[in-house]
């Protein structure tokens, strides 16, 4: 089963991302060696999703320190830029908040600051790789034999250190001999689903099929689709997951014909400072994502376009979150997380 | 209150289209002097909406006579080639019968048959305009006042002969001098929400928001919705409304937020052959309208697609259809037809 590596080092200690815009007519790697340069690799969203966002950010920070000692200021500061790339990703302060912290310690016990963030970065990146499998295996369990999975946007191997979170169900049964396929929501404006994870899950063999997201109720209705899976970008205290602008309305779908709706995300992904939903800050993007595609225009010109990069799914719709710890019902994250 | 004119005749009596496949890129017209060309147009939806391709099809039969008298198996024979254009739109098959009609009552009077089916296609065409306002009355006067209505797809004058259907009650407030908005479904995959509908709002100055499919759930959560309406391609007996393919989510979310959800349609989309939606074709369309845009690919080369054209909203999800002959429950649409 062959996974992309969305992300690594270069010999020199540089930042290597896969440029997830480009996809899939193009598979092109960036060697990024400022801080500006992946902060802007992750505003433009050449890498994206959240725990991969996380990890990027890390990386991205060690390049503050890389050509000698610099105060713990200038390494602040350097968070503080790559913090400002996206509002709703919990994971990104929690990456960039654990480098801090990492940073404050090797300065005052004297160690070299470069390499104990490199480190901080690499434990990172192998914790989240972990983590992925852990929830792999959490939800193969939880499925417990073939399936067929919808899923909205991309939480697989291009959204994260590892296998994914929501694919990550999917990739584990299907390294098991188990018959899995993926009915991939296309996921408007970017089109994650039918750029990225129609190209991750046809690279690794797993079965997909393409729909355009207004066709996510139609199929639900159909009858063959055995779980609906997404990722996170964060999930509040009580349960409520904000996660990409659509996932609402397939949770609705889901609901109203009787298909379970899980959640796949790791525990980092959870908010314990955020109540509920109302208290997520919801990214507006620009209006050029909805009004044209690469140099064509969808929409008249000047058209108002409204354009939030995320939806809350209130918890009741959520049947179960899939985390690196386990099966737990919403309600219950607010105990797991921290 | 400028409106587009979609369809018209030359002054040799060819058929004159708007090419709405090129919108809103381009304003590009068309004249077609044989059968086999509006079927075509018809096929690649540069003439599209239920209620237009009843009208082109009307004037595109016309052609069959053009060159002088034919037989009646002639004229049968190209509405055949009409007739299998798209199988689910009723008033293409209404049209055409009566074309038909027509055709058999002049041969067997002596009339001269050009002249007879130019005759019926015009009365067919203005008979669609008028049902158009009377629809845009009996909605304005539902509504009755201001209001931020919800779209999906274009259900308005590129649709028809006349405002619309979805878009007539829009229309009739707006020239009202009431304040009325539109949040516009852009209507993946072929984007006749943002290319057609905010395209003709646009001109008409009416103002318009354009949002991915999967932002209706998000954005009828927000409360500022006053209402959802969209048209039909084809209503059985019971109710159940078939048309374009998202319209089903949009309705489950309405229902979730305690949204009217209105449908907008001619008597002559109700179908009393028809008892329940499940006797409802569902035309299945080329994966390349999801895997690529104007030679972009937006999926891998030779990703499996699922394309349905249409979805049925069941009548228990439908507030009301509004129709030239008044509002009605969808229950009882079954006795208003015919």
């Amino acid at each position: 089963m062959t996974l992309p590596d969305p992300i690594g080092w270069t010999r020199d200690g540089a930042v290597r991302i896969l440029d997830q815009t480009l996809l899939p007519d193009q598979e092109r790697y960036l060697e990024l060696d400022t801080v500006d340069g992946v902060a802007e690799a992750i505003r433009t969203l050449r890498v994206r999703g959240a725990p991969l966002i996380g990890i990027a950010a890390a990386m991205g920070l060690t390049l503050s320190a890389r050509r000698g000692p610099v105060s713990l200021d200038a390494v602040c500061a350097a968070a503080a830029a790559l913090g400002a790339t996206r509002p709703t990703a919990v994971n990104l302060h929690w990456a960039l908040a654990r480098m801090e912290r990492r940073a404050a310690a090797a300065i005052a016990a004297g160690d070299e600051l470069g390499q104990a963030l490199r480190d901080e970065a690499d434990a990172i990146r192998e914790e989240d790789r972990a983590m992925c499998a852990r929830i792999g295996a959490a939800g193969a369990h939880l499925i417990g034999g073939d399936a067929v999975v919808l899923t909205h946007c991309n939480a697989g191997a291009l959204a994260t250190g590892g296998m994914g979170t929501a694919l990550a169900p999917v990739y584990t049964l299907h390294a098991a001999g188990r018959r899995v396929a993926v009915v991939a929501d296309e996921t408007r404006p970017l089109l994650q689903g039918s750029r990225l994870t129609a190209w991750e899950l046809g690279r690794a063999g797993v079965p997909v099929t393409v729909i355009a997201d207004g066709m996510a109720a139609s199929r639900l209705r159909l009858g063959d689709i055995t779980c609906v899976i997404v990722g996170a970008d964060r999930i509040a205290a009580n349960g409520d997951v904000a996660n990409k602008i659509g996932t609402y309305g397939v949770a609705l779908a889901a609901r109203a014909h009787g298909v379970p709706f899980y959640v796949a995300a790791p525990t980092s992904t959870i908010d314990p400072a955020t109540p509920d939903g109302a208290g997520i800050p919801i990214e507006q993007r620009a209006a050029e994502e909805v009004t044209g595609w690469r140099g064509h225009a969808a929409a008249p010109a000047g058209a108002r376009v409204w354009n939030p990069a995320f939806d809350v799914t209130p918890a009741e719709l959520v049947t179960a979150i899939i985390t690196d710890r386990g099966v737990f019902a919403p309600g219950d994250v607010g105990r797991v997380a921290g």
